[in-house]
């Protein structure tokens, strides 16, 4: 078993990445224009959970004001198509990602999510959440760091646990989008499977693990939050599943913090796993080759 | 290895669900009453589905008309808190579920979509819609019911494709909720694990799986759908999983009626795996203790 305490661990970090994660907080492009209102935000491939954060503050799709669109790839004419850009037509279109001809360069990356957001907060006039988000992830990120020992170190300790175990990631409806999110993340980063289960999940539960018992992967349960559904869940699950992980709530004010907050906490328990099965926790190379075929 | 031609297999099946899955059209409850329009439609628990679909012909929330609210339990005060109430105070709001005091009764059932949305669509006067569901439902039903043997029916084909398999939907944008839809189904009848990828799939096809390839339990990837993304999936998915199941075309007008054929396929496979595997396939007793406690 390798040890996330020791040095020769991080040569697996090939690109890097522990630098991406330790300098999130303040990076990727500002506005260099003013952007006039209301504000509509759509979002594709890999700036789909950015453009469903905006909810918070923005509306989907403006006729007026200023329409984002985040490009995030993949989308196979997705944001060009479907009347998309028809029904803003009023609206001065403001694009970001890594197409060609965007107005705003956001490269592709499995952090970018936490890009995109700033972007728009910052052109929004959300200073203040942004603030709140920052704060929030640099208190996550002075326990998370590779510096900070197993021992202290919720994240390298959370990467133990899901070691030959498949997470099922369980978040209260008031995150909308974090579950897949962390799917997402933990594919990109932890080159590894997990599931979140469909709406209506404490059916799913119960029922879904019931043929066969003892089949394939071990589940780790990660579970969100602190409301009701949340203890029927884990009631249900204790008896189901291999292991439960608890997340405990993060020193965050808003949802907005706080869903940034497990976000994070999942990326580097993610590099930590990527590490500990000693493959590349940057994705680069693989998704290049992916970008030049669509 | 059980048989599904043959009639000792279908003992198993003791709540007798195959009868709900034949006489799936036209049961549920019916309008008694007149609707005023505009119609707004949310849906809680098992509702949550069949209200995504009704977004095709109804608002989410009205202040002015009918308010209907699928109360499919396990909503620990979603329905009744949230402000839902306050925010279509002007609207009549016409309650069903199994809930107490609800205004149209509709009992939990894996099947119960079906009947929430027939019930949405006379009440709209979406008869036409209704009847072109209703038509590509009993021809899918014609192939699929346990008289047809297994060389010709794709669901009993389908069940034994997913044997001792994790099945991963792999579904077009064009059917939201549909993916999270055939997991449940798939744990409610076929008491099995299935999953969904993320929104920007393409990207977690390629990483999820890169850590440990040889992990857990195959997955059978099931494509629904034959447009390019899934032309990429397939390429992607070809070298990665166990074994690709391609769901072809149902005979179906609109995107509906196609949605729901794609569904009753997959709970009629999960019908026949629940049999292969010796299981229950209904769930009222498992899922009455859990309303019960909830």
């Amino acid at each position: 078993m390798r040890d996330l305490d020791a040095q020769e661990t991080y040569l697996a970090d090939r690109l890097g990445l522990a630098f991406d994660l330790r300098d999130l907080v303040g990076s990727g492009p500002i506005p260099q224009a003013r952007y006039a209102p209301p504000y509509g935000v759509v979002g594709f491939g890999e700036g789909w959970w950015a453009a469903q954060l905006a909810r918070d503050f923005a509306l989907e799709l403006t006729a007026t004001g200023t329409q984002f669109v985040l490009e995030g790839g993949y989308d196979f004419g997705g944001a060009a198509g479907a009347g998309l850009y028809a029904s803003v037509s009023g609206a001065e279109i403001v694009r970001l990602g890594f197409r060609e001809n965007v107005e705003v360069e956001v490269p592709a990356h499995p952090l970018a999510t936490y890009r995109y957001l700033r972007f728009l907060l910052l052109a929004t006039g959300q200073q203040a959440e942004l603030a709140r988000i920052d704060r929030a992830l640099l208190l996550e990120r002075d326990r998370l760091r590779p510096e900070v020992g197993l021992s202290k170190n919720p994240a390298k300790f959370m990467a133990y646990s899901l070691l030959e175990r498949t997470p099922m990631w369980v978040v209260p409806d008031r995150y909308p989008g974090l579950g897949q999110a962390l799917q997402q993340t933990f594919s990109r980063i932890g080159k590894s499977l997990s599931f979140t289960p469909p709406p209506s999940a404490l059916e799913f539960f119960v029922t879904a693990l019931e043929a066969r018992h003892e089949q394939g992967d071990p589940i780790a349960a990660v579970l969100i939050g602190d409301d009701e559904r949340r203890s029927y869940a884990q009631e249900i699950l204790e008896s189901r599943v291999d292991t439960l992980i608890e997340l405990p709530e993060p020193e965050a004010e808003g949802t907005l913090a706080k869903a940034l907050c497990y976000w994070y906490r999942v990326a580097w328990a993610s590099y930590y796993l990527a590490l500990l099965y000693g493959v590349e926790p940057g994705d680069w190379e693989v998704l290049d080759n992916l970008r030049q075929a669509t």
